[in-house]
């Protein structure tokens, strides 16, 4: 822990009411205080209890070049044409740096980048994996509770790190392109479990039928677990997202509608406490992992560490049980 | 925890008798209950205390696509060629299974595949990142109580996840093609920091000076934390690594002799004690993060977080709080 954001957190309250007041830099100051995790990002938690929550969270993902960033482009462009204020977290959890191709597509929201109504913020992992869905679910947490109305989190990849990172979304989005590899991959990984909504954009290409078709095979063998909870039919919806006057002509109100109608959905089969214990459940698991991680990045945790790990190569211990002496040791502490 | 890997936890000391004796069979039922992690991996890391562990532990990482494996086949037949029995780990972070291309490569390695002397597994992550660093610890740790004199551990990327797999590794050689692009990733992702060799291969190609200059300059800007501590100097050696008759006749041996060099390097400046206590340190760090996983995906975690996720939602307390009890509660019964 650095000094300069604890000291930063003794002005939470003061920024809260900046940011919810609609500072873009109060509120992209608070983001960084999450981001820096620790005593910084627990005061910015602390400080937001009692805040009611009104945002729905959106999660999309998707392989790269699948044309996402411009059907969250587009989107971004409906909710505020609804008069909805709405956040984009862009994450990549594949890369310690949101480098090259993220920040490139976000080049393309410029035509947002002077909305007062608009708020975009690449996510950076300072860090483990745990740091990365910690920081996320807390700046989706803030943002909802400074008045957003949706907050979309946009990850990079179909992989199991995404997964950890979109458990925090009332609706998940996959988005893929015509061909099936990408689904398969997605299948694997555990996204298409996750998926409320799938989309195949870039439409006008050959195949998709066939992706539509293999797609809706897939869910029926049940690969869609949480849909399957609250018996929600997972929808196959074919997009062409382009910019310009045409920007959205061909799918993209029945996307927004599918996504309205999740959430609709879920309010009705489980009301919005549930959802809301859902999304609390994926932030508290992100915050106990980060927590952990950076208990062993202290002074006292690399010393516990490094006393168990001369014991495990003396041969007197086994691995195993010296890392349970040391979870006991520093969890007790926390 | 299912049944089948904790009933053959009982048969742990034989089966690693019969490992240690040559079967491969053994070995290869070993590393999958370490795979399986709980109470089966702990069991044959516990079976294992006392046996001395000789086995170097080399570290191979660098992006898709600049002959990895290619150079990992050769150095597996120069290790033979000593007469050395050698292990390779190949393993995959980024995905959570170890798919197309890595088994793919695999299949080049068939020139070794009926040489008892070789041992070649992949290893997937069933679960969390926290599961897979565990993993192959432990299955390193396991090759080398069973007699193995070498253990190549190969990642692909050079992101984030593969620094917590390859801390385990003695020796870190990472290994790029010419063009910068993917040695500026992977000094963002703290790779070279933990590198100890460096290898541009494909070195008949254009661009080849150009490359090692730029990795030289970054290596002299400091990048090199790991190498620093012992006063290592990293080198930047070039190969061309094929198959074949000429297989690695151009730096190849220049390779080995770095590793080797490298290694003798360590026992001088930190004695083979310190060395271990390293490789260590970092197995008991990957199984205490793989046992909070764990923790929290037992019946007893999963009401505690759904508990304290109740709690978050019904505004009583913050995330950041709910997370210190939760760890303290998991982390006390472990």
């Amino acid at each position: 822990m650095n000094d300069r954001p604890v000291s930063a957190a003794g002005r939470v309250g003061p920024m809260i009411e900046a940011a919810a007041g609609g500072s873009v830099r109060s509120t992209a100051r608070l983001i960084s205080l999450v981001e820096a995790g620790g005593a910084s990002a627990a005061a910015v938690s602390a400080a937001l209890v009692g805040r009611p929550r009104a945002a729905a969270v959106l999660g999309v993902t998707g392989p790269p070049g699948v044309g996402k960033s411009t059907l969250v482009t587009v989107l971004v462009g409906r909710y505020r044409s609804r008069g909805e204020r709405v956040a984009v977290l862009a994450v990549d959890p594949s890369s310690p740096f949101t480098g090259g191709a993220l920040l490139g597509d976000r080049v393309r929201m410029t035509e947002h980048s002077t909305d007062p109504g608009v708020f975009i913020r690449s996510m950076s992992s300072r860090g483990e994996l745990g740091g990365l869905s910690a920081a996320t679910a807390g700046a989706a947490d803030l943002l909802s509770a400074i008045g957003f109305d949706a907050v979309i989190v946009e990850t990079v990849g179909v992989g199991q790190n995404e997964v950890a990172v979109l458990r925090l979304a009332d609706t998940v989005l996959l988005v893929l392109a015509p061909g099936l590899g990408d689904g398969v991959q997605a299948a694997k990984a555990g996204v298409l479990e996750i998926a409320d909504v799938l989309v195949v954009n870039k439409a006008d290409r050959d195949g998709v039928a066939g992706t539509v078709r293999d797609l809706k095979a897939m869910i029926a063998l049940g690969r869609s677990g949480r849909a399957e909870a609250t018996d929600w039919r997972v929808p196959v919806l074919t997009t062409v997202a382009t910019e310009g006057p045409d920007a959205g002509r061909s799918g993209l109100d029945e996307v927004l509608g599918a996504v309205d109608e999740h959430r609709a959905h879920l309010d009705r089969h489980e009301g919005p406490d549930r959802r809301e214990a859902r999304r609390a459940e994926a932030a508290v698991e992100a915050v106990v992992l980060q927590r952990l991680q950076e208990s062993l990045r202290s002074p006292a945790g690399r010393d516990l560490l490094a006393g168990a790990a001369a014991d495990v190569a003396a041969g007197s211990v086994d691995a195993h049980t010296a890392a349970a002496g040391v979870l006991r040791a520093l969890a007790g502490g926390s």
